[in-house]
């Protein structure tokens, strides 16, 4: 199944989930058992081999992080919004329009030595992805590269970005 | 790899998220790519044969329900909290403690016809996979099943459940 295909699965949502900001609707992929699948192998093939970890992003990074560390039989490490991770964590915060938010990760869930793959659905601003680039590379971690369903270029997220990136689809 | 092998890398967490409650941390799962795979396995196989979609309750069970969504080849339906999803939604709410909260799902996510299997992480109190099964029943699902990583027994989960649900460990 063709990226194009995959592609027009996802729905435009205008004003969500504030006025002005189009929201890219992944679920009818996610739905749709063959597009799923057909997708998974298009993110995994832009995993390097030598990856041992995939990090994924909360909440739909936890998504396309999970199939595509099952599908490379990989370990997934969750990065997730501050307060929700149990044990001991390291936090970066990042800049949002007003304001900043945060991503938490268990300080032992990667070690020195690893090599991964940060994982979401969508480089927007970068903030987040860049976030969890910066805890991963404090741990010690190698990031090989960053992987994305969907680049918004407009909002200029590769310029935050340190390493490597690729995402499927540009809009 | 057995399951007992799987269930003692789970770590319990005292008073978390907040006094008197032992969270379970099912993090060192799915960092460990070989048990992550044979978790994903194992839930598999309490999946009847004649699903055709894995709903999923966010956001632990996000990450359990697409590796074996994927592992099966099947399609994804996410329950989400309130507010998150961005299309016309169904909600359930569900008591807590103290007060009430709800999920939602995407009213066109399921048909008439689908059957489905909801999946989540761990059955406590059962308030969650209920209103998750009663989302899919109100669109003319048929709930198969439910799985669940854990069950809770002290927090009698099971008598909240309408149909017949499955956990690989009880505790």
């Amino acid at each position: 199944m063709t990226l194009e295909y995959i592609h027009q699965l996802i729905r435009d949502v205008p004003d969500f989930p504030k006025p002005g900001i189009v929201f890219k609707d992944i679920t009818p992929i996610l739905e749709h058992g063959e597009a799923f699948g057909a997708l998974t192998r298009h993110l995994a093939e832009r995993v390097p081999t030598n990856v041992n970890k995939i990090v994924a992003i909360e909440s739909r990074g936890f998504i396309l992080g999970s199939a595509v560390a099952q599908h490379l039989r990989c370990g997934l490490v969750i990065v997730r919004k501050p307060g929700k991770l149990p044990r001991a964590t390291l936090r970066e915060s990042y800049d949002l329009e007003y304001g900043s938010d945060a991503l938490e990760v268990h300080e032992d869930a990667l070690r020195l030595g690893d090599r991964v793959v940060v994982m979401d659905d969508v480089l927007a601003t970068g903030g987040t992805a860049a976030a969890a680039e910066r805890l991963c590379e404090r741990i010690g971690a190698q990031v090989l590269t960053s992987v994305f369903l969907m680049e918004i270029e407009a909002l200029c997220g590769r310029e935050k970005l340190k390493n490597p990136f690729v995402s499927l689809i540009r809009v």
